[in-house]
């Protein structure tokens, strides 16, 4: 079928929503195993939550830079699946390659991976024999993942396309004396990631230097921007810069979702005090 | 011990009722690691709710058919650990193995895999030396299915049985014009799948041609027969042959069971109305 | 590096309070990835409360016993990350590593497999090349297992410590007719697992052979010792050995923390009633 074995392979990295009840996750991994036999499988998470594409846009995002370089990363979440969304698999210029819907699931790992190629997985040969309209994690996904694994050229999976569907969390909003974020991931902790990158903050900062920062979260009106989870009195919020290297809202010890009452979407805001800033 | 090393098995498969915050799945594959190492071992799923004998043989049906012929399943419902009921291993004409108590886990995987020979597990060197009257997950069951996979005969680890036990979901009921079945699996997307194979439907259909068929659930009377799960309003309620072909109640970009507060065993009804059906 | 290849490692094992929704363990395993290739890797579970140490540390004791000997433990419960608890990894007498936070999650099972040297996580060409604050298990242990697994002397990796924090659930208090433990460890079936071994439990009776024992357990003055959580009538309450080999309070069919409404350290006791008992 064209392909060359190749020893030097990344693993298959699998990311859905499918959660932990069923057998769907196992099933794509039974297809995995049938055509690449020796593929090592690993499960980045799937316990996204239904539908939401973000999140897991997120974190394939966040994973993609740990993994060796030639990994293939399978990503389904996939509400349009059997609807004219198309089946896709993008090679990147670090060597990774990343399988999904096109529906912006795969945009932000393709961008941080740096995106050279996308096909639509269109070749019969290189699907199930039956293809179903509910369940392409398994007929179309799984096996273009692991004939990707076992060397298939991409080209072979089916034509280019010029482009796929790009999606992105929301920007921060700036202006002289505030920069306003949101979250956009909350995790099993609780923590509140925020969009708020270091380096904007940073900048931000640069630009305040005669004055104070402030901050504020919901009922919070300064929380301390500290270095560790562990830092400061038990059952305090906090905000930090975590794994994400996005600003967090944390509770020592505890939940900040829950302390909050926090969902998705929630304001953040760094708000400068004192002294005027010089523009730079 | 009376094994060959065997290159081109398929992987081990574990399905269990033992969710995700224990180290009980993960003991079971140390025992598989320390008996078997080079096996692969795959987590089918560990999220069915506990003691749920029948969803586990629905999930295992599910997957046989998915995964490389010489593959052991290794299934552990066991409410009745440690008394009367048998630990049992079954060949299968497909090549693949199951693995479990003999209390209907395993039947419906292995009528569809067509069963071969039965055995029940007591050859005691293919146990782990203490057998617990708790836990024969780790401790009779995991190493037969690691001692399978290295090539040992079915016969060496125990005495044939004639018979195991059966279990299978409720049948549809038919008459001229209805076709009644009802949910035997509810998924973690909440879509509630029904006992109504395809081909019973269309067979249905195909003797009701003059008619129109109504599929009715809880408050709706007449739900769309949908390709996709993407189809419809968002929102709105559908029926689909999902992944099981079964049929399936949904809700596009929703939850089924939280829209209908549905449990398993709920009817779902397909009605025939209009000119009378000629018999065929 | 100074490494040298090991082909017969046993896998590495994950243990976390990560959770299931998130990327953050399938990231370890990334990094694992790219720094040993050929290791095998086990979840033993990622789904231990959040910052409960000591149900950590149980499970990993209840599940080194069952892996390999060469195997490498990897630990991640981590409230204190980037303070100044340090990171570990510990040698013990049956060949198995330990690698995680100094907190009292590695004690028990070290004290299992026979502790014998014991370091401090600190040659940064063993960790990644930048470590955050928040997510040592990434930084730090993940590599630290790697580089292990790899056959990298313990030395390697840091200088030697003289100790490791200690952690072990409370003690059983005994007197002449008394014998009182409480619940250290729920699983996900409810059932709620004491501090009573059974070699306490054996001695205590054989101090009052002349008498009946008791077991109480909040409402139930005297539950029935059973052999198999299938014995007795559905729905009664039952005491057992189970996999731990501790007392446990269960349920036949049923989930004893609901029933009892039961959290942990809740007290159980052994009562001996009838004639005075020698003392021995």
């Amino acid at each position: 079928m064209g392909t060359s074995p190749s020893a030097n392979r990344g693993p298959i990295v699998i990311l859905t929503d499918f959660g932990y009840r069923d057998h769907y996750a196992g099933v794509m991994k039974g297809v995995i195993a049938s055509i690449a036999p020796q593929a090592s499988v690993v499960d980045l998470t799937h316990g996204i939550a239904p539908q939401q594409v973000l999140a897991g846009a997120l974190a394939l995002r966040e994973a993609v830079g740990f993994f060796p370089r030639r990994t293939i990363f399978l990503g389904v979440i996939d509400p349009g699946v059997g609807t004219d969304r198309k089946p896709i698999a993008v090679e990147t210029k670090s060597g990774a390659c990343l399988v999904g819907p096109d529906n912006g699931l795969l945009w932000l790992a393709a961008e941080r991976a740096e995106l050279k190629k996308i096909v639509e997985l269109r070749t019969a040969s290189y699907r199930l024999p039956q293809v179903s309209a509910s369940f392409h994690g398994r007929d179309i996904f799984a096996p273009a993942a692991a004939w990707l694994w076992r060397g298939l050229p991409l080209d072979k999976l089916g034509p280019q396309l010029p482009a796929m569907m790009e999606l992105r969390p929301a920007g921060v909003v700036e202006d002289q004396r505030k920069l306003r974020g949101e979250i956009i991931y909350i995790d099993a902790f609780g923590n509140l990631i925020s969009n708020i990158s270091r380096v904007e903050f940073e900048r931000f900062a640069s630009r305040c230097q005669q004055s104070r920062l402030l901050i504020k979260f919901k009922r919070c009106s300064s929380l301390a921007l500290s270095r560790a989870y562990g830092e400061g009195a038990h059952g305090a919020p906090l905000a930090i810069f975590g794994s994400f290297d996005l600003l967090e809202i944390a509770v020592r010890d505890g939940n900040a979702a829950k302390h909050f009452n926090a969902t998705l979407g929630a304001s953040v805001l760094i708000h400068s005090v004192g002294p005027r800033t010089t523009s730079l």
